[in-house]
């Protein structure tokens, strides 16, 4: 099949288009001004039809597509069968973005070893970030969990307000999509209606090793504890943060405010952030408070995203539009 | 109206019996295998009808009611409303479960400055507080949010291996029925639901003077931040808390179980805790995890609680059961 | 305060912008090409700041706005408070759809049966229906629950399909946000969670009236049995409808498709529709398959939309678009 | 293993324990007065441990246990793989219930035309179906939908009050609970949350045919039109039937209240009965409405069910209190 595009238009594909972080990205592909969907690949759903923007189309077989059709790839694929595929559509001439953990910082698989390291596809990380971002033809997508901390915490990081040696405790709760839509039985609705619960506890999730490195990368010496928690909605993360500060911060959203001036897709919030106030929306937002009565001088950060979109999908999308010298904001609800 | 009771039945008052609580109370009193109900006041919803345990039984203004016609009374009346009501059953002679805040440790309160205080009505703190319970006729039946805590945190402390000056972080989540049920915005269904969110930051949540004044009777002299946010289910708290200690714990779980033999309504789970586990029972379900990675020795317990059971009518009936000389399990589901 | 607006744009009021229905309206003139917000009224909450379409705007008190300013007015005032504002606004000059069901067909009260009836804004109806609202100004929007079963019916009516003297039998379930935002108790989270109950049943529900008398419009005699139930879920309705019919059906699916061939709004599904398939869009989602093994030949026609959407404010700006002479469907997600 | 068993106790086996089903079931035997649990099988998941009813057990292979060591067998084996359990559990010497459809009235099945019909486990039918059971050493435990109409509809059909060939219309709405434990995609909850939609449409679902062949033995010659609806609750069926009526009925409630009288497990309401109205307990609640306004003389009735207990469980500890000869309530939350 031979496509044609307009002159404007940009071919992009998606692997792994059936879970929800591949069909949030088939939707926000369909309402972008300048991509357009050239394939979307789902092995096992291979043939399925699939509604997305108000279009019907079908998932590919990952065999049966030419990645050279696409100038974009972004590769939705399982942790650990992502890295293949990366590398064939980079070597097919695309423009890649990763929303796997094969390649981001801290994960030290064997695969990755041998591999110069990719840039971290979180641009509100600084200028040099966005920067190395905009210059890559391969980008790391963030977790959603390290995006809802790490950027709560890199203007306290930048600003060397975090107590030397703290242990920064980041208490999170997400929604259900955040687990995949692998058929499993404690993902059944009449298993998590009206349930709550913590798991990975005692530092054993995966994302801790992908924000302890960006956190070192940062210059900082923190510990961190990390405790993710199962909510019973679809979707969305709340991340409760409390960080031991070198001296009071009198006017914390202010630092807040100062550090992400400008960013499309920050906001910062008097008002406690809400999973609704995200929820469908590429940002992140913040909220920041001083601890009353303890010792030590305590700040508590609650940073909101939606895990499908500034925690996946949305952030993605940014990611490809700088990588493409495009609007870093275009096609993103904000 | 005389009302005649078996010699082994006690008769029992309900004051406030038209909120969460209140509800749960006249239920389980319902069931209870010596408790009966003699009264049930709820002042706006006088002359309503309410189905109790299978019963029907109608709501009588509070004025209507003659005290002395119970043996052991609840008052589940709001913050501030129920200590006038509290001395007036004491004074007819019953014996009286405060579930309000008025009586509770670290209130201060101008009433309650001129008070001896009164015990704390939570058994498990340890054999004195169970002794000062039995031997009382007036207890301050503790907060939700308190039990799920301070039981969590009480055989750390006992055992002295919480890190001096530490700053214990304690994350609570909990179900709306919390609340109470007078109609507010913030809590239709249409703005609970799909939605999370902290609230109370920065330590201004009531419940902290109730578990600062109670670790501080413990011999604790750490510090405690505590940051509860609204969970979209209708009951149970689940708290996540992060304790430095002097020294990496072994085996966590073997001290909550040392600590708690024999308690009826404690269970330590190697399995992390849920609010299933502990619906509609009077229990405490905790768990205990050392955290990997980090240069202080830090341990995260997990404890999960029915808001309405252990955190409220629950425990206001193993109180009384107490209080009566009887069996201290009787009619609770566990 | 005087306002300027650019040559192509259209300034839009919206009265009792505090409900559900009245925020929606507020984001979807926020993101509309056309429309842009000249004020906002909410009583109650005159003064309150409200986040709308990624912007800060303030409810101004009713009293305080000049309705002149609005070329177009949405009336979003409770049933029985609307008519004086919606009289008042047209004084003013200004086009007004009015979502309350005062000027509704079959509603007759005194304040109605004095004036000439109003154009009903269902534009697919029919053709002359849509007429009538094009050449209004003055347009009554329908109730939630007539927009989900009157758009199902229609087709089988103009088709002469229905049996004489049928009984349709319409069940219809709906999301809670139809009941509106005030607070009521029956409303709260830990009320409506995990439940689902009938409500307004023997055909009590206001919405019947409005439903006959537009069946009896377009030439039906048959009965009406209408009974809502209440969804814990926050948005949409689904309508589960009984038809008997004179004759059997060989491709139900047909008929509607021929029936609503070129309407952006209405999609017809193999499938059954679901709540979520029309979440946030102004559509109409139906599906229909005859049953099996009964004598009198049955049709079950299922429809699916969104109340606050096409069954509220979506469908009063698609009316106020054709008012307006633009696109009618500008400024709709479909 | 040898067991001793008190003189007062029955020995109870529960094969397929690990479906909702079951599990109701394992914790409806724990709490028994005279039921113990010998067995609990499932074969998938053998080995595994279960906390039911506040004690541990473990799940064993179908093969691993002697089937005679229960004088009970309940089987909630999925449909089709359940007949020759029943059968070797029969042989064995044990009274048996059949959880699923293989036994039912209107299967029709190869294994079933062979076979004499057996009991329909659904004691308030009449004095005639109680006394069946009682004699019965098996029995077929009705289905939840069928529990739901057929007691909804017996009354009326007992005193000739429905129209000669009448088209009832059955709609239910059942919580997810009722699909099952089997992992499927569109029963996870980022599925299932914030969505309703009917199945089964067109007369198509299994329930159809055991409701059509209990209404032929109940002497009526009604057509039923049955659509079942999927709500994201857990648990809990609301069942809303049309009844065409030779006359219209002064006081439906009586009806009901007269054909049910002593009936411990029928509750008829003038309210709406809602799905928390039974939710846990063994009971249908009923209520029933004249429409208004319909040439047809019309009855609107709606019935409530929990599906793991009156549905399922609770039903089947009912029957084989009969069949044992105890008291039928045993052991069963009213």
């Amino acid at each position: 099949m031979i496509m044609h595009y307009s002159v404007n238009t940009i071919p992009v594909g998606v692997l792994g288009a059936s879970g929800y972080a591949g069909r949030e990205l088939c939707t926000l592909v369909a309402r972008h001004p300048r991509f357009q969907l050239a394939f979307a690949t789902a092995n096992e759903q291979r043939g399925q039809r699939m509604r997305v923007g108000g279009r019907d189309m079908t998932f590919a077989a990952p065999d049966d597509v030419r990645l050279s059709d696409a100038a974009v790839v972004f590769s939705a694929l399982p942790h650990g069968a992502s890295l293949p595929w990366v590398d064939r559509a980079a070597a097919a001439g695309a423009v890649v973005v990763d929303l796997s953990s094969d390649l981001r910082p801290g994960q030290g698989g064997a695969g990755q070893s041998k591999r110069a390291p990719v840039p971290y596809g979180m641009p509100e990380l600084g200028a040099s970030t966005r920067a190395a971002i905009r210059g890559a033809s391969l980008v790391a997508n963030p977790g959603c969990y390290p995006t809802s901390i790490l950027l709560a915490l890199a203007p306290l990081q930048a600003s060397g307000l975090i107590a030397p040696g703290a242990t920064i405790i980041a208490n999170s709760a997400s929604g259900v999509s955040g687990a995949g839509n692998s058929p499993k039985r404690e993902l059944l609705f009449a298993e998590v209606a009206d349930d709550y619960r913590a798991y990975g506890v005692g530092n054993t999730h995966r994302h801790l090793h992908e924000m302890r490195a960006t956190l070192q990368t940062l210059g900082s010496d923190a510990d961190l504890v990390f405790t993710p928690h199962l909510l019973p909605v679809a979707r969305g993360i709340l991340s409760t943060i409390t960080v031991p500060l070198v001296e009071p911060l009198a006017d914390p959203l202010a630092l807040f405010r100062r550090a992400y001036a400008g960013e499309p897709f920050i906001e910062i919030a008097e008002e406690q952030p809400t999973l609704r106030d995200v929820a469908r929306r590429n940002v992140v937002r913040i909220s920041a408070t001083m601890i009353a009565g303890t010792r030590q001088p305590t700040l508590l950060v609650t940073s909101a995203i939606d895990n499908l979109m500034k925690g996946a999908a949305g952030q993605a999308i940014q990611n490809a539009n700088l990588m493409c010298g495009i609007d870093e904001c275009a096609g993103l609800p904000a």
